[in-house]
Parts: structure tokens; sequence; C-alpha cells
């Protein structure tokens, strides 16, 4: 499949290293298409690189890999014409760092970045998810415990989650919980609080929940 | 050990028959000394019942199973002079149901309610724990995967958490995560965001979240 990524940082090139591992088209989107990290990824995994417009354009289905503060303006830029119609994975958690660490959530408690964009861009399918994991466990979850851990999904469209459930299953990702629609992602975006907790407790980012019933 | 437990909730109930069963003399503590659940389940499983200061002034370890809005009001009643030095688990949440279900959170994302009650009650030896799971889990972890699921503490006195973790131990608890100071029960209670939303799409609140690392 044709993906196109928002994001040139940690989140974006694992995924989109990942996919295109899996045989998948993958493009970067970034600020400028000139962008140095994007060139270099592209050197070393093939796909693509260009604006966050030309990544748009590019994918069938997208991924929001951006900073959470960055993520309105990212998709501006991305323009809506590219960006109807399309599922888009959003991976983003909006974390305020300005009151130091650990970070609190800038957007919280009866609203979530994933309902803001989805409110924002209402002919993108928004399928929150992945947000509750770092980069590398995202793109290969069999790094802990062979896979057997949990994931969320939250969004308004089935068939969206369809698809994503579709990619996800691709990346090695087993227990996944639809947790409803979008307003759902007020609950993994605000697990955040306790994830950044544990990865000070048990000292690695390397690891993540698994609902128990 | 001499328990005295505030609230005659399912949650005060089910902890203090559990720990009754194991041998602890629980007190319950209610607004009024006649208040009939606590009668009732004073006939059905031994233990005392009384005020919120008569359950204050008896337990040698205290336990907050109020509803979150108002515990520092019940603490306040239950008295400061029976208070100071002692543990207190707070297992209480600062649920929201103003807005409708889910409940959002009155007090979230730079500040908590185990925070709040350590501030408004310093020679309290506050123990934020227990509060990511319903009753009936707290009270026995190993109905669910036979206890194979983590729980979070945060406090600033490793005293207290010492103390706490030999309770739960009893409980049947066996994976325990110490978070840190006080400041970190920001992560549970803010989990209970996907908590509720986990209850609605699992259809049972018979569950709870192991750490895989």
């Amino acid at each position: 499949m044709k993906i196109g990524i928002f994001g040139t940082g940690g989140v974006g090139q694992a995924l989109g290293s990942r996919l295109q591992s899996l045989g998948h088209f993958v493009m970067l989107g970034a600020r400028e298409a000139t962008n140095e990290k994007a060139a270099a990824w592209v050197a070393k995994h093939g796909g693509g690189a260009g604006t966050f417009a030309d990544a748009a354009a590019h994918g069938e289905l997208l991924i929001n890999a951006t900073m959470g503060s960055a993520s309105l303006d990212v998709l501006t830029q991305a323009g809506d014409r590219f960006l109807a119609g399309k599922v888009l994975i959003d991976v983003t958690n909006p974390l305020d760092f300005s009151k130091g660490a650990p970070p609190s959530l800038s957007i919280v408690n009866t609203d979530s970045l994933g309902e803001r964009i989805q409110r924002a861009f209402p002919e993108l399918r928004v399928v929150k998810t992945l947000n509750t994991v770092n980069a590398a466990v995202m793109a290969d979850p069999a790094r802990i415990a062979g896979g057997d851990h949990s994931l969320f999904l939250s969004g308004n469209d089935p068939e969206a989650k369809l698809i994503v459930r579709g990619l996800l299953g691709e990346l090695g990702w087993k227990d996944l919980i639809d947790l409803g629609d979008i307003t759902t992602a007020r609950g993994p975006e605000m697990y955040l609080a306790l994830w950044v907790r544990l990865w000070g407790g048990l000292h690695t980012a390397d690891f993540n929940i698994k609902v128990v019933r």
C-alpha cells in the first residue's frame, strides 16, 4: 500500500522502515522537501520523501507522526484536498513540556487531540492508535513478550478501523481493543500520564500494558 | 492489624470483608455512627462500625474508600488528631459525573486527588494505590488471571509504602510498581479515563492491566 507519513522523527522513521520492509511504499513528509533526515532515511530504506502535501498526495493511508503540538498545523499544510476521504492513523500525544518533566497534557479530560483533528478535518477518517507505546514497540510489538500485550483503537469510521487493524496485524499486533468512537481517544491519551511515570520507574521505554480479563 | 476504613460503599465493604477474613480487625467509618450499611456489614463479617472519627481512632492503618468528591471533607471530619502519623491508603478517584457518562476527572493533569489529600493533611502518610481496579479485584486480585497483573504505588514515605506492600501482598497482589512520590498519583488517576472506556468496551469491570516488559 502507498503510505504517507507526516513527521521524520523517531516515530515516523521507525514505522516507515518497518512498513517499507513489509513491502509497502512509504513517503516521509516534512515541512521542507529537502529535509535531511528524510533524505538519509530514503538512502537507507528506499521509499520517498517530500513535503507534507507530497506525503498526503502519495498516501492511500496516512500516519500522523508529528509532535502533538504541531499536528493541526501540519495537516493544514498537507492540504484538505489530499486528506479528504483518507484514513489517518493518529499516533500523537498532546504532550506539554513547558512545565518541565514529566510532561503534562495540553489537551485533556473533556477533549483529546484525536477529537480535535477529527473536528478540524471532518472528511479525514481518523483512527487513534499506537500512541500508548514508544516508536520501537509501535513498529515491532514482538520485541516485548512475543507481542502478547494490548493496543487500543478509537475512531468514528468502522471501515477505517478495519483497514488499520489489518496494517497493525502486519506489524505483529495481536490484542487490538476497539474502545469506540473518536471521543474514546481521551482514554489512551490520558494514559500517557501513567506511561511517562512507568518509564521513570522502570528505567526503560520498552514496555507496554496487557489488558488481563 | 487494626484498620479503619472510611466509606461503607462497595469498595469499603469489599476491602473490609477480605481484611476481616485475613484476621485483621476492621472498623468501617461513616458520617453517622448509626449507618445501616455498616451495621449490616458488621452483622455478617464482624469488625466494627462508627463515625469517621471512630474509624480513624481505631485504625493503625487507614483506608480512604469514600467518593473522591467527598474525601477531603471526610478526612476533616475524621480529625487531624486521629490522622497524624498514620498511613492512609487512598483508593479514590476524582470522578466527575456532572457531564454525563463516562465520567471526566475533577482534578487532573497538573494535580491529583492523592496530592491534594497529602497537602491538606501533611502529617498523614498517604499511599495512592488500588484506585486502578474495581472493588472485587482490589480485594481479591487472584479472581483475574491468577493475580498476574500490576498495581501502582505513589507516596512520599518509603516506610509507609513498605507497610502497604505487605498488606497488598496479603490480599494477593504480586506485581507492585512503585511510581515514586505522591505527585505520581496523577498517572494512575488519569488512567481512569482509559479504565472507564475499557469497561465500556469489554462489558465487564473484572479486568486489570499487566505491565509487560
